[in-house]
């Protein structure tokens, strides 16, 4: 339970699947640049992998997803190209990969977790799941989680859900379309979920996520736009006192 | 409960929010020049107090507002710029204004009273609230208020909710995305709500709001387009046997 | 219940009404060049007559409509311009057309048939309906469908219906927006929903439904987009065992 300097994520594979554990329960596995990093080279891992189909997400301790860290240092809100905003190509990656993307949610998905969760093909909430975006009760914009969560739910969804920085709970996020399924036994429905993608093959998988994008284009600033407006309000003086009522032990979002 | 000359919308200020009602019951509410000056006035009025976090609507009467009035004279179909749709420029500010807007419908709100309360930001609806596009069956397409309901609801439920002139109670109107909570004790839910809106500042739910129509832009043209689609249909003689159905006393829609 | 010669569709005329009733169960009414000549023409008689408000689609038999028959040869991959896409441009007219389309779904629509009922304006879905997007797990994506299906659930349900394969029945399918109706007493339902129909002329009809066509447009290179990426799929070597999998008199998706 220490923020030690292990790796982040832990992989293992079976039977055309990657699994990616998210093991920093210390740092609520926060979204910081080394975990950014693990995640990109686990989705590295399973693309490399002709026999790999299925990358699951899931996280160990209370917290599948703490949000961005907010302890690092801030990146220049001068936002370069998109490929300097790793959170956004991370979830976009996830949205695009022939790979089959699950997110196996467990415990609490906060603020940039949403998101994270959000990106997956398909996300499985047990029990004790919980989604709450809470970036504006600190003055934030959840600006790159927000098109992956609505996409999910339709814009009012995404909307309301964010303003009043509502907490979901496993059957909340079902009804809300934020997760797919309400999992009583999480195990048994991975299980499931994951005989019920091995009678598709990567190849056709990877034809319907791309005709996806195609029926659903973003446009192509999306990213860069997102990236800004996030990073506008995280630097704007006026929201500093706001940031600053987070302990500081735990800031993230 | 007569059409008086005294003003439609009473407003009244309290710890960061305007009240705005709608206080013409007599005329079921109905969209006068008169009620869009008013309400047009009061978006003013709250955005010129910084103070003012939440602007509400809600009705006196039955009536949460009967839909546009046809006893007036109907303007040229050859609609100007959208400057001169006042109807149109009010829901578009109800959803732009950094000023949180909250509906709390406790009566009917029809066609074009459905919606003014859909481009609220958050729309409660009490035990007696009622909600139904009336405008197929006196040949009129909703034409202004579908973009706002559908942004909600989706593409198809807006689209059967209009062709088969649904009559949704506030459970009805929650599960199609119209409102989003049925409040069984409205004066509650409404202070409920604006506790959790407290915990927003102006800014950033104006960022917010700003960043939503950033992610789903409506296309320039819309407004006129819509407008026009409106008049074409008013204006149209095969229309006019079906419009001289109503009532003259209740000509809204 | 054999694959006689008889003509696929059935039609007759009431009140303002034209049912088509697919008639081909021991082809388990199958998309073939016929049928969709048969409902072209049904679309056609429709709109020549100008006192038809409502076509009805209707199946004999088990099936709804199995999807497209894959024993006929496949055309050209080049997909040449989108009137030669004969079945999308089927679902794009029962979208379009002024006349109300309503699928009354009594058994299996699979695949193409799923599409098919999914362009209809209204889809009454009766105890026995299932809808199954199956086109997966055969290496198929249901590029054509899609379209029609996600304007209905939106984007993340038609997508993992796609990849699940998910068998809906008539409540699953409401829920999931496929249909607008679970019709336990199906000709109480279907009888109904005329009624309600009756109340809105053609005219009125059509311009809401152009006036949908623009508030939601169709990129005008879609259909062929759509079609080419199904048949990519459909003559690609790597796919062909996939679809071997399918017995042959049951050849369909």
């Amino acid at each position: 339970m220490t923020g030690a300097p292990a790796a982040p994520v832990a992989l293992s594979r079976s039977r055309g699947v990657l699994h990616a554990l998210l093991d920093a329960p210390g740092r609520r596995n926060a979204v910081t640049p080394e975990l950014l990093d693990a995640l990109h080279a686990a989705v590295d891992t399973a693309e490399a992998d002709p026999g790999c189909r299925v990358l699951v997400l899931s996280a160990r301790g209370e917290h599948f997803c703490a949000g961005t860290d907010l302890t690092a240092p801030v990146p220049e809100p001068a936002a370069g190209p998109e490929a300097e905003l790793p959170y956004w190509t991370l979830l976009d990656r996830l949205t695009r990969t022939p790979v089959v993307t699950v997110a196996l949610v467990e415990g609490r998905a906060t603020a940039g977790g949403v998101g994270l969760a959000a990106a997956c093909d398909l996300v499985l909430a047990g029990p004790g799941a919980r989604f709450r975006l809470t970036e504006a009760l600190v003055g934030l914009v959840p600006a790159m989680a927000l098109p992956f969560v609505a996409r999910r739910t339709g814009e009012q969804r995404a909307f309301t859900a964010t303003l009043l920085a509502e907490d979901l709970d496993a059957p909340a996020a079902v009804a809300a379309g934020l997760a797919d399924l309400h999992a009583g036994e999480p195990a048994q429905a991975l299980r499931r979920t994951l005989v019920a993608l091995s009678r598709v093959d990567r190849s056709t998988a990877g034809a319907l996520k791309t005709y996806r994008s195609r029926l659903f284009p973003r446009d192509a600033r999306l990213g860069q736009d997102a990236g800004r407006v996030f990073l506008d309000r995280l630097t704007d003086p006026a929201v500093q006192p706001l940031l600053d009522r987070i302990p500081t032990p735990e800031r993230a979002v």
